[in-house]
């Protein structure tokens, strides 16, 4: 262990929901001597994380001058009106990093804050499609990747606690600038949900009848709709914060499906085959992901 | 044991990949005296077959004078060129059925055959993204729905035949005309492919560098992604078969995807964030799919 970890005497998680929860249950295993406090707006959540164990006193914001380090697991419009507030409540040592998945507007918003080097901006490229502290699950983040954008903008002892965790947590790190996560992540994050989300909307629409979906639809189905069970609370403001970029993969999106429809309807099913051949190729692409 | 289970004494299965292969496999288990014959104009596949314990021995249509009952699982173009030479080989006795993800077409091709009696309709929803003898597996019909179409066509004591099998290896039967089967199964099945083909070209297209993909997108849209697997040889003529229906689910999956990037366009987050949860509703759905 590095002094760096024996160091450290406490974790603020602000949000202790699917992925707030999520680190704090496996910085309780890989940290047993670190106070993890949490911080939520639902009162009830806070309770259901001490009752799981997730994190082992409430706090409030008013707390956070003493606090070390502060993870601010909220969705992405609530962690920028927070984070200003978030950043002056700190001392000068703490370390604040959020985990949304837009990473531009947040970058923006703190660019020419004082406590610039206080803050880190990350996006770990996991979870799941429930949300609130019972969707929180141990080693949600081994073996993930986590993007951490603007590195250079974070004081270096500080991004030096911020790497120790997630390695200790078993985390791959990428860095990437907040423009070039913000349009990737739109096509390989943000893109799926809508098709998912429009996915089930087209086929709950057609069949009125219920027990006919639950009758007829297979895993392949439960698979591609997966993602439409995911948090309005949650999705909604990361569309709004990522809406160029998304709306510019909805076209494209769009276009090939109309693309497809075309060819269907001019019979054209050799020109399918090579379409969807072509794109077996994900497979390779897919075998990487866990 | 029913009289019928001892009396049986060989299954001809047609085409011996991921869907008959795993045929294969359970009725081994369920009726260790029956004798399996492999058919298959891939000779690798069925040495592969034999070698993988799916099938006892291989066999030709020619052979098919004594077969008690046959499986046709070939992709459904292959089924409707070779059903009519499958029914003037059989005899009098022998049940022929078939596996394919349309009904209409069959059914129509049979509908004044002479031994349409001897021919059953039938839809096992069950599979997974991967195809060819390696591909079958043990239980893959094990509670999962198989849909009959036009049951009454089918001799009595053959429909009784073909109805201990399904029982026996654990399916839910379900009963349903031809052309609902096809609407429907368009929504469920065909429509999850084709949304998930797109959505893997869109970011292949995007993403030349696949390195990038690969890092940045998570366990979402791999599930998401999954059926873009999935093999042409037996998709590309599913699509043909059921044009019609198909051609509707994609237009009014374009429909509301058109009207989702319109939403965004007029920042209406609000009403995205309603259609986000009118949909989540497909959780209920969801939860009795295994």
């Amino acid at each position: 262990m590095s002094r760096e970890q024996i160091a450290l005497k406490s974790i603020h998680i602000v949000g202790v929901g699917l992925i707030g929860g999520s680190f704090a249950l496996d910085i309780r295993t890989q940290y047993p001597q670190v106070q993890i406090f949490g911080i939520d707006e639902n009162e009830a959540h806070l309770d259901e994380a001490i009752k799981l164990q997730l994190i082992h006193a409430k706090a409030s914001y008013e707390d956070l001058s003493k606090a070390e380090m502060v993870i601010l697991a909220i969705p992405v419009d609530a962690a920028i009106l927070k984070l200003p507030t978030i950043l002056e409540s700190i001392n000068d040592h703490a370390l604040v990093m959020d985990v949304g998945s837009t990473k531009l507007p947040i970058c923006r918003l703190v660019q020419d804050h004082p406590k610039r080097r206080n803050f880190l901006a990350t996006h770990p490229i996991a979870g799941t499609e429930f949300s609130g502290p019972k969707a929180a699950m141990p080693k949600l983040y081994e073996n993930k990747t986590l993007i951490i954008s603007e590195v250079e903008k974070t004081a270096f002892k500080l991004q030096e606690r911020a790497l120790k965790l997630f390695s200790d947590l078993g985390m791959r790190i990428r860095y990437m600038n907040p423009e070039a996560h913000d349009k990737h992540i739109a096509y390989v994050s943000h893109l799926s949900h809508i098709s998912s989300f429009m996915l089930g909307k087209t086929v709950m629409e057609k069949e009125k009848n219920e027990r006919d979906i639950f009758d007829m639809a297979g895993s392949g189905f439960a698979s591609t709709v997966r993602l439409a069970k995911s948090s309005p609370a949650m999705w909604s403001p990361i569309f709004k914060q990522n809406k160029e970029n998304v709306i510019e993969t909805l076209e494209e999106y769009i276009h090939n499906l109309t693309h497809f429809k075309t060819m269907m309807e001019q019979d054209d099913f050799e020109a399918i085959f090579d379409e969807m051949q072509n794109t077996n190729h994900i497979k390779d692409i897919l075998n990487g992901i866990k």
